[in-house]
């Protein structure tokens, strides 16, 4: 029987500062429907959906708890729980977490169809400084305001409603990094979602890369990673002009051979659905990217026993 | 003082098994003579430059000798040696390594503009089968034909005159692996060099992958390894209908944000040139790609402790 999911990126516009938390989460929740109208089973919303990008002002304990979730759902976002679990579609969501013990991560959870949490991810690799760079007007304090995810990276089966799809989640930069999908790939994944907010110019001027380039390195990313994996992925922006930092689009749904098979046209609100072949991942897993057949672990030694890169001797 | 290095990626066309080695030797001299006048200081040739791809064929151990270099240089290849050191051009060439010890493997060195060989490499990923696939026309014997590489992914640095680049090879299917082009991004990678001979398709019939396809996932290979490891990358094709197997094209110089900078137009012999500012590098490896701020050795164990994929329990 083939194993057929329909999913949907729900690319999310510009969430500015002033903006309510319901407000927000009714955009989301719009998005769901028009998701599950087109037939969507898994819907794929952006790194810190519910709010604006936060890490870029530097703001102190206070501040930072309102944009902070306590509990997943909690009380500003449990209606889109609800209405989920209502239209029978699952979803993965990036968020902003607070453990009870006062631990702060950037997070997802996938959720599966019937409200339940799936399995949590939290970012492993996180850009940005600790400390706010003097005389800039717009941060990146990923580094000082989460940190570092401690779940590794935990594949996980769906439903059997969606085929039983190993899949897995990253969060914004960790696409970049090839270790984290080959980690996920050796856990045979099938399905990569990741969420991002990433910059589509350098707010504070000075800049060499525009926002086609940062476009098309957010797209390459997700193709050539799942190529290399034979796996699907969907790569979700949230989009656009926010509080005067602009932010890139190109939210992709990507086949195994690294094909985008559809593409966020605008940097708004915007779902683009794909009916995704789980089983369109076996030729590779099974002939180029069989792994057992011909990987060379033995030689990937510096992979871990090094973490900066070092020059050779001249 | 800029690094502006000029390379040229010496693309070939179809060597049959019946042309002569003087034959196919001359075609090299005459793509390093017009690179040489073109400007360039590297020129980068395929795999298995000299011969045929004659893994495809099932060979005696006598009838292989005739593709393996017993020695390198040596009569067969002295020719393209003396000339490039009459210019004061470097190549990479990709040949049939036979050990004074009866060892055989698929290799690749880099001469320096003095003529003398700067590092060896020897190809770690070796795709195909020990056996050949009964009732096919044609074969993928590397697996039978060549042990694998023995020698790591060795760094080394280019001559003064070159600017000192940090360079590193690869051979063909080692393209598709991130986890070599990662360990030489370790070893601060400024400039990765590869040759290939890749099925067009499957010249037994029976394919889903067109060449405009492969053609794809080749440029996709060079173009995201590069940009996540903030390097610039020559990959150079043997191309066109060889003894009745389709071999992609392709050949391309990529810059450091993964972009396509020069890019082969056909089949055939070809020379493309690029200007490459070593330099472009540091952008990415001292902010996005910094490795020793931003990546989790920690956290990518499987890469070593694991060979095949395992999906997770359900």
């Amino acid at each position: 029987m083939p194993r057929i999911l329909r999913v949907a990126a729900a690319q999310m516009g510009p969430t500015q500062r002033a903006d309510s938390r319901p407000q927000t989460l009714a955009r989301m929740i719009a998005l769901l429907e028009q998701a599950a109208a087109g037939g969507a089973r898994l819907v794929v919303f952006p790194e810190l959906a519910f709010t604006t990008f936060f890490p870029r002002w530097l703001l102190d304990e206070a501040a930072l708890d309102a944009y902070f979730e306590s509990a997943l759902p909690g009380p500003d976002t449990q209606a889109l729980f609800d209405r989920a679990r209502e239209l029978g579609v699952g979803f993965y969501v990036g968020y902003a977490e607070k453990t009870p013990e006062g631990q702060r991560f950037n997070s997802a959870v996938t959720v599966g169809p019937d409200g339940e949490v799936l399995q949590k991810y939290r970012k492993m690799h996180l850009p940005g400084s600790v400390e706010p760079r003097e005389g800039s007007r717009f941060q990146q304090l990923e580094k000082r305001y989460f940190e570092y995810g401690d779940l590794g990276f935990p594949a996980f089966h769906g439903p059997a409603s969606w085929g039983e799809p190993v899949l897995g989640m990253l969060v914004c930069n960790d696409r970049r990094w090839p270790e984290a999908w080959r980690v996920y790939g050796l856990q045979d994944l099938e399905m990569l979602l990741v969420g991002y907010n990433s910059a589509a110019y350098d707010p504070n001027g000075g800049d060499s890369e525009d926002a086609a380039l940062r476009t098309f390195h957010s797209q390459l990313m997700a193709q050539a990673n799942a190529y290399m994996n034979a796996s699907w992925a969907v790569a979700v922006a949230k989009a656009g002009e926010e509080d005067g930092s602009g932010l890139i689009g190109g939210s992709c749904i990507v086949d195994p051979n690294g094909r985008i098979v559809a593409e966020a046209k605008t940097l708004a609100d915007e779902v683009i659905l794909a009916d995704c072949d789980l089983d369109l991942c076996r030729q590779g897993k099974e002939k180029m990217f069989n792994f057992a057949a011909h990987r060379r672990p033995e030689a990937y030694g510096l992979i871990t026993s090094r973490k900066g890169a070092e020059a050779p001797p001249r």
